[in-house]
Formats: C-alpha cells, structure tokens, sequence
C-alpha cells in the first residue's frame, strides 16, 4: 500500500494512538488503513454411489499452483455467509451442485493472512464441469488422490482428515470438526 | 474506496473480465481492489470458583455500542491465528490470563461483512482489569447477565448458547459447536 484509498495522498507506516502495530496511516487525512486475514471457504463435495466413496477435486489452471488439483474453495465475498460462499465456489469452480452438511476443518495459515473452512457436502449428480479456473474437475477414490500433486497444505490436511473420519465413521463414530495450524511454506509462498 | 493504493490514481467500480462482481478498478494501473469479510474473534471467559459458574464481560469504552457489554473480542490481525486472536484480544480488552478450549461459536454477520468466532475459556485468576477499549470488567453469572444491555446479536447468542450447553453438561452431553447467520441489524448500522 503506497497511497491513500480515502484522499489519494501518499501513506506512511506508523504505530496509531491507543495501538501497538505498525499500521498504514495517511499523512494527510490521517486515516488507518487496517490489513487484516481473508478467508477461505469451499466444500468436501462426496459422492457415494455404487461403488467406493469418491471425492470431486478439481484442476487449477490459474496461478498459484496451476496443474495441482485442490477441493473447490476460494475467497469470500462481502454480502454472504460463510454456507453460501462454500457452495458458490462449488458452482464457479466444478459446476457441481451439492448439499452442504457440517463445517469439517477451520485451518490457520497465518504467514498467508488467511483462515481456510472447508464444508463437508454431498454431491447431488454427476453433471460437473470445468469452471474458468479449473483444467479439469474429476472424482477420486481415497486410494487415487493424487498426493503428491495437491495444490495447497490446508486441501491435504482436509483430505487426510476426511478419509480418517470417513473411515471411523464406519465403526459409528460421527465425523469431527478439526481446527490446525498450518505454517509450512510453499515453494516460492512469500514469507512476510 | 476513491483511489488506488498502488499508484494514487482515481479508482472506479467496474466487472473485470472473468469475474461477475462491481470491483474497484484502478483507472490508471488496472489493480483490481477486492474487498472481503474481516473475522472477529474472542473468548468466553469461564471462572467456577467455589460459587455458581460465572462469564467476565467488558463494558465498551468505544463506538460502536460505547457503555454497552460483550464478551472480549476483536478484528483478527495478519500474521497470527484465530486463537492467538482471542487470547490477544482478551488481554487488551479485559487484562484477562485464559486457557483456551474448543471453539464454541462461529456467528456470520453478512450484512456488516464480519464473521464472529467465540472461544471457550477457562479463567486462569481473578486479576483482571479493564483494557484501554473497556469501561470496566466484570463476572456474572447466569441470573446476572444484562441481557437487555449487551453489545451485540452475536454476543447476546454466543451467551444464551453457552449456557444452555453449559446446563446440558452438568447432564452429560458435552459442549457443542454452534454455526449460525444473524441478519439482525443494529440501530443506525449499515445496511450496504
């Protein structure tokens, strides 16, 4: 941030009265200009079937990790809920309609300045698609995930924790609700 | 929003391509500035003692709702997680010691563009002391809530929540974890 959003003049960095953080303050109209986490929704859409139990990921094919496969999720916008963004991205992302059941993982990545939620959800046919931001969007079975290919640290932790309880839940124990920190770095993820 | 924080120049709402969103756009360089939902987070402070169970609230010493009650809460800054946030917020604002405990509630605020996540806490001492944003601090117990004087919707639910597990558990069932939407507007709050 160079500039002032309010007045155009140019901003400085400078610890605010009664505050104890280097903020963005302007020199002339004297705003604060506060940065704070985004977050991150999407959805474990679970397709049951006949056969084994398969979940939909889908194909990046925009930056960061273009090519890895990721959970359908992204930025929540002004104006929703944290349920409605979970299945916008769903639409937007794998064109797939789902029902949206419990929240599964609230992960922290704090060297990112964002918290990740991610839904479980039940796929409710098989007409996905490709949206504009994925190459392809395909259902897997826990033994197919293709681990070494996952877009980002929070979809894998989300996964592993998913086929864990998916398989517990078999013995008739209920699904979680499972919050972590995440501070592992991608390869070139910028370290501020 | 009126200018760019990257070059200073007016910005204007526009769809850029591949979106379906008014964003402010920047005129001159083309930055598309998002602007997305902030978290606030915050803890319930619980001291047993010898007596009954009993909540420290903060009396707001700043607008909005100044000389009303809330549990301790804050926005969420870059750089650290949900539960560094509450135990940070529960210092500044009730120079409170906590252990914290699972999440209890996640309350979305659509229409003020906030997501409110309260924490369990048990209360370490007694020596707690009224931050620079609070008037004064207090413990209550149930009876003693001032409900027709609490700041917020979303506190005003976290509390009813909390005690109703709270008296649940005394009968076994342990304490749940609550997702909600509040739609309810404030007086003079902002219906953008």
């Amino acid at each position: 941030m160079n500039f002032c959003s309010d007045c155009g003049k140019p901003v400085s960095l400078a610890v605010p009265p009664d505050d104890n953080r280097l903020r963005h303050v302007c020199s002339h109209c004297g705003t604060v200009h506060y940065q704070n986490p985004k977050l991150v929704v999407g959805s474990i859409p679970l397709w049951v079937g006949e056969g084994r139990p398969q979940l939909l990921l889908c194909r990046r094919a925009i930056e960061p990790r273009r090519g890895y496969w990721t959970l359908p999720a992204g930025f929540m916008e002004n104006e929703e809920t944290t349920e409605e963004a979970a299945q916008r991205e769903t639409i937007e992302e794998a064109g797939a309609r789902i029902a949206l059941q419990g929240l599964f993982t609230m992960l922290n990545v704090p060297h990112v300045h964002q918290v990740h939620l991610f839904y479980r959800a039940e796929l409710l046919d098989l007409s996905f698609a490709a949206g504009t931001e994925s190459l392809e969007v395909k259902l897997f079975s826990e033994s197919e995930i293709p681990w070494d290919e996952i877009a980002f640290p929070t979809v894998s932790q989300t996964l592993q924790l998913f086929f864990s309880d998916l398989n517990a839940q078999r013995e008739g124990r209920p699904f979680g609700f499972h919050c972590m920190d995440i501070r592992r770095r991608l390869p070139g993820e910028r370290s501020d």
